[in-house]
């Protein structure tokens, strides 16, 4: 199936460029999943929910590992809280989101972050890591 | 905080009724929100991404308690099972999606649900139950 | 179909509570629906956005009419807007979405809104107008 | 800003590989987007809808230009559609949506589909088109 996925790009598309356009997707799929979502300063409430968006990005193809936190930078999760009045919570947005996505396609392992930079004011999508790793097949092929 | 809120709704709004218009938006809300999540047949996968779902939800004013399942009617989750390969999964959608919301708005309890009708092709959202219920503060009261 | 989806409500709901459970749904849909989107301070971009919005909404059961403005209250759009770089736009949020739905079940006419309240720092969903309408065919029968 | 942007990403990325990445972004979002959104075979319905998203996913980072089909492949819009009853409309899913997506990043020019592909019953984000154009500026430095 892989194999035919790929028969729908141009040809000259390298293993390493198909790596960093799903990771692409991963993360703009995480970040439109993710916006809009209830969410209040209560710990168990935090993980829940970046629990389930977390496991259902690793459902997508070639997503090795996802890691999602519900916190501005330098927030706390508030482990004694209660909420005050019924409207004391907020939604996920582009501040409080940060997420990591880990997947492999082929031999090219890539990592990228959603994270809001105080400086773009904005909620930016990047590649934090790429390499070239050996596959085990090729272990096989080389011994 | 809820007498300010409730100045905005015409004088003739029951309380019965506010719990009736809080259930609508508590069931719809968890419906678009939910779909188009990826989601496969592991049965860690599909508890984590429900529960994920319903913790959010009960951050929602009046919620008491939200039950998600992502299954379709007769389905059963296979925990067995082994992803075939990378497309091997699929999406929350009007099918398999259930839920239920369960509020109180003042003395009014009202329970609702969403769950795929076949004979209307419909992802329904219904009131399920409706029952006034004694006020902790009006049984003081009545002591 | 109608008929067939009310048998799935307690018999002791009326229809203008039906109403009232209708306009929750739609408010709520609208809202997830949008939230998120990237918009720009652009008059054409803004009311392609809006309108694509409440063309969808209006597809749901019982609705009339939708009206969307993704704008805070006072802001203007800016009709000569040049974007200033590629990071010069933002997204729907609960403080710059305002929309009203207007629906009708059997014989009650029900208007509701979507709009951030200040002092609640709250996007509301509130209904603004319910009224009981002779239906088109009781005015037949009656003459 | 796109320069700030830029330095968040290892140095060893290249423009071309850039457009790779903001393209997947761009067709993950626009499908988390619209999948879910209600929609009928009206033709002004699809039409503003479709319209709607392309300009909302226009809004973000490099976009040239996004075009937006709702429709299964070899479907018609129904011009002289009437609605049958309260619950004869669907919803955009991996079916149904079909868009293109164009980018530039500094001097590629990448183009990307999302569609439907029966052979994987998925919803396939591919890209279509790379090529390396002369940049404006380029070109006043040569004369």
């Amino acid at each position: 199936m892989e194999d035919l996925a790929r028969s729908y790009f141009p040809k000259n598309i390298s293993d390493r460029e198909m790596a960093i356009f799903e990771l692409g997707i991963k993360l703009a799929a995480l970040f439109h999943i993710a916006v809009g979502m209830p969410i209040q300063n209560a710990s168990k409430t935090r993980e829940s929910v970046a629990m389930g968006i977390a496991k259902s990005i690793e459902c997508q193809p070639y997503v090795k590992e996802v890691k999602v936190s519900i916190l501005e930078k330098g927030e706390k999760v508030d482990k004694q809280y209660k909420k005050r009045h019924e409207f004391d919570y907020n939604s996920i947005n582009g501040k409080n989101l940060q997420a990591s996505v880990d997947l492999q396609y082929k031999n090219w392992h890539v990592v990228g972050k959603i994270e809001y930079i105080p400086q773009l004011n904005y909620p930016l999508m990047h590649i934090t890591k790429i390499e070239s790793i050996p596959l085990s097949s090729e272990k096989t092929n080389k011994s």
